[in-house]
């Protein structure tokens, strides 16, 4: 069932995406952010199959997403732990929320999420890293950047 | 192949994740921001098979993500664009294309996005909508949600 790779596509998008894009994969992460850390505790949550749920683990690890450590030995159970790599997958999932409380949920978001000292809502938006101008497509300008290569996926235009 | 749905998870990452979380699809998305709208030219630069394509546009097509207009009779050809739910992808991509820049690029970003009228880099950042300082996980409250059930999936602590 393994699909084609992205390994060879020299696009950010791509290297994310195999990495944390297989099915299932970014729910475990959201849960992992929710404080989630034990097999049990993801399998009941998300209805996943263990099989799958182990493969999904095994590839976080490897990839440095999450840590693996024993919290008990007989029979040994593991805890699985966001490392900084994995923590700032928050955006993601925050972007991928926000898109889905817009356009996919008819009823209105599940959960919200407030800003503590000032009680205003979480909003996550595309700025300028100085002026902090909120940006949209055509704001914007794409260049070759160090890492480009001859097939490095760009704009058309 | 299909697997699991996540239709009824009570979730706006899962409910995203079930329109836009198949492998390749984000793909699609991503080149479709950046101007592609042919069967073929999709097929070209992603090199992706040509029934999975067909599957994933159809999909996008079905959620409202893309509309499918043709511009040739004999034999009939379409142009996918994106809708207005479609474009608003775009932050998700940027979040996924900004944690591979960071995380996944050993050579450094293959593509940089910069503002066009100061020409500082962009960022995706969490902010509060209305005070808009930068959040980060530890400066959030989660509230229920108008859309919230008994089985939204909620932190943990």
């Amino acid at each position: 069932m393994r699909r084609t790779t992205f390994t060879d596509m020299n696009c950010s998008v791509a290297q994310t995406l195999e990495i944390v894009g297989e099915w299932w994969t970014l729910l475990i992460i959201r849960d992992a952010l929710f404080g989630v850390t034990r097999f049990d505790e993801f399998s009941t949550r998300l209805g996943i199959a263990r099989n799958v749920l182990t493969q999904r683990l095994d590839t976080l690890v490897e990839h440095g997403v999450l840590t693996k450590d024993p919290y008990q030995d007989k029979p040994v159970r593991y805890d699985y732990r966001l490392t900084d790599k994995g923590r700032d997958l928050w955006t993601v999932v925050a972007a991928l929320r926000q898109w889905g409380d817009k356009w996919a949920a008819d009823d209105g978001a599940p959960i919200v999420t407030t800003h503590r000292t000032c009680g205003h809502t979480m909003t996550v938006e595309p700025v300028c890293s100085e002026c902090h101008e909120p940006l949209v497509p055509g704001a914007l300008r794409v260049h070759r950047g160090p890492g480009a290569r001859e097939n490095t996926p760009f704009p058309r235009h």
